[in-house]
């Protein structure tokens, strides 16, 4: 399908001039052309679609680089709890429960929020891989699927088979290798990982340094940091990326650079279970690479990249009592590029033909995106999912104007989304 | 006009049932009854107008306890910049050569974000007092205009013929004295505001202890706090409320409480210029009671309640290390009649027959309001802007499903706003 989006502003990072007028060609997943107002259009292009975009902004869709899809269902179940009550007391038990439908189920409550909100890939971490790599590329959307590998769930020969499968299930699907975290994996286990790491050339990924007691007991029990625990078996020998990186040693920092193992920023769920403010500036002073992630629905509790954003500049600025620390380009960045390199797109994010067609329409002419001093800080500071009128996916426009294309119908996954619910909870 | 609006869930925080399925009607500006699902509707109420709100939430709108509304054309204009910088070189230039017609375009702006985000009324604090007046009574806002005095701007004269004047000019708009602030304004000024306070029995407002300097250089000039120091001058002998409160000792929280001051938490703009985070916790166990504000769009950048919202309770858990700080309904207390408190209103912020028809409807089918395992978290911890469907202040709809009822145009208030900043400018 050929789709047209003209009379449109462009966003192009790497441009000097970053926004120009002109219009976008898109050829199936890919971007045919970008023609700038008053230039020659290329011959050949017959569109079957044409949008006229009002001089409204096209950029690259966010990439949320960490988040548990599925996790919708304990969505304002538990909050304003400390963390291992709520993990104790209300995750668990449901979760043990849990089948596959249902995760199918709570799973597209997020698609919609994802895609709403301009979100046009995600990292997801949750049981049973399959199902999230069914219901995603079902959907549209694009999903890097990362195994959450424990002593309670999984195993490395599952782990395996699933990298061998899911990797070549379908074009919207990729597969990481991964733990949920240090604190859940016995040795034995991480170096059963870490062989296979290193069989496969494989980038790996799991939740680190969270938390302070987290690291303080991997601290009693290692003599190492949690970070530097992990690289001594191996398992980042082929890069990768951490979630939450809250509490990093500067050791830890350099490693992580020397490394090119990505760090994932999730600044509503490391505020709202208090667990801190990660050391963004040093880590981009370091030269590490930053995505930015939403974490699941239980804890943060929304899918919403524009908030995340937002947090994640101000949280940065007040951490280091520096309101000149970290510029709004600087953050849009992580939250489209930086994401996409941890999870290991080779896709340039830019709007440039051949690439990828993961595409969103921002709607200039709402009052938060006025006047246009700067269109940018507008986004970063002022931004929020109400300004995104059209989010696609691989050349397939999944969101529009208030309406979804996912193929299945919204009132009827949030009826059956409750009714499962009150099975699962006994409410 | 008589307008009915059925098939709602109706939201009442005093209530045991917090939520209940119903019907609420309004006659002219007040609310006429509310009636439960099943029970029988009151004889005599003839609608002009129903509505059918879809099983959506209906609750009081939003009171934005401290903003500078005209500030818009200000957003995204500078930022990451270090404050006084921000202020000398962006800010005060610029307002300088502000018309009144310039301050009645940029304020128009504010006023769509506030109605499209829920927001029914701010207290206001800028140049030129009679033009927000007379903008927001036309659009049909409710305004609490604040003087912001200080030795450069405004006299007490003027101040006193204001708060005169202003409140008798029209039912939507109240007047209180004030200052800029502390740092701003010489004790000869403070001691004839002093004067009207007592003469008119006046609660008195001002900006108080937003940055760390501010608050050392007090205490070297005058050996006291800034809120000790105010007091001393009598500003607090009919209460009143002070803005942003982010470095306050013990001794004036002590002191806000007995005096019954209230504060207004500004997050986004104290994060954002690395202001620092206020000891909300300290506040409520000292029983002060606490308004939410948005401040200026200079700084924020954006007028957003939700925003507002998340931020307050997250940053609160995030300084007191504690994850269960604070909880959901209380901030939503905060940010509606927390707020109204402070702003002065008698009216109680509870949809009940006799109170102010100021009234939101939240839109429950939206998937960042699903599922519903808790409606009250999923606004507070989940909810933007987009979530708002209607808006209506003293009976009156301001905004509905996108549509704005003000009386102006927006495409229209864009591009003047637009013209006048490159007049202003010189860009």
């Amino acid at each position: 399908m050929n789709i047209r989006l003209y009379n449109a502003r462009i966003y192009d990072p790497c441009k000097k001039e970053q926004i120009m007028r002109g219009e976008v060609r898109i050829q199936d997943d890919k971007i045919f052309s970008v023609i700038r107002e008053g230039d020659e259009p290329d011959e050949g292009f017959v569109p079957d679609r044409e949008i006229d975009c009002a001089g409204n902004l096209l950029m690259r869709g966010f990439n949320d680089a960490h988040t548990h899809s599925a996790m919708t269902f304990l969505r304002s179940l538990a909050d304003d709890k400390p963390t291992p009550a709520w993990l104790r007391e209300d995750v668990f038990p449901v979760e043990a429960r849990l089948t596959d439908d249902d995760i199918a189920a709570f799973q597209k409550i997020a698609i919609m929020e994802y895609v709403s909100g301009g979100i046009c890939s995600v990292m997801d971490m949750y049981l049973r891989p399959d199902v999230t790599a069914e219901v995603f590329s079902s959907a549209g959307m694009r999903a890097v699927i990362v195994s959450g590998l424990n002593d309670f769930t999984s195993s490395t020969s599952q782990m395996e088979d699933e990298y061998k499968r899911l990797n070549f299930y379908h074009p919207l699907i990729s597969y990481k290798m991964g733990i949920h975290a240090e604190y859940t994996c016995s040795e034995g286990l991480l170096r059963e990982v870490s062989g296979l790491v290193k069989q496969y050339g494989a980038s790996f990924y799991c939740h680190l340094s969270e938390t302070l007691s987290e690291t303080r007991e991997c601290f009693e029990k290692t003599g190492m940091t949690p970070f530097e625990y992990l690289d001594s078996l191996g398992l980042f020998e082929h890069g990768g990326g951490i979630y939450h990186g809250v509490h990093l040693t500067s050791d830890e920092i350099r490693l992580l650079a020397e490394k090119n193992v990505s760090v994932v920023i999730n600044s509503a769920s490391n505020c709202k279970l208090a667990s801190g403010i990660a050391p963004l500036k040093e880590l981009t002073d370091a030269g590490v690479n930053i995505g930015i992630g939403t974490d699941g629905p239980a804890s943060n509790n929304s899918l919403d990249m524009f908030r995340e954003m937002y947090l994640t500049s101000v949280l940065c600025k007040i951490r280091e009592s520096d309101a000149a620390c970290l510029d709004a380009v600087s953050i849009l960045d992580m939250a489209v590029s930086g994401s996409a390199v941890c999870m290991g797109f080779d896709d340039p994010c830019v709007i440039a033909p051949g690439n990828r067609a993961d595409i969103i329409m921002i709607d200039m002419h709402k009052p938060n995106m006025q006047p246009e001093n700067n269109i940018i800080k507008n986004i970063v500071y002022s931004g929020n999912p109400e300004n995104v009128i059209m989010t696609m996916v691989a050349g397939k426009i999944l969101y529009r104007n208030g309406e979804y294309f996912l193929g299945f119908d919204p009132e009827e996954v949030y009826s059956d989304c409750e009714a499962r619910l009150k099975a699962l909870t006994g409410n």
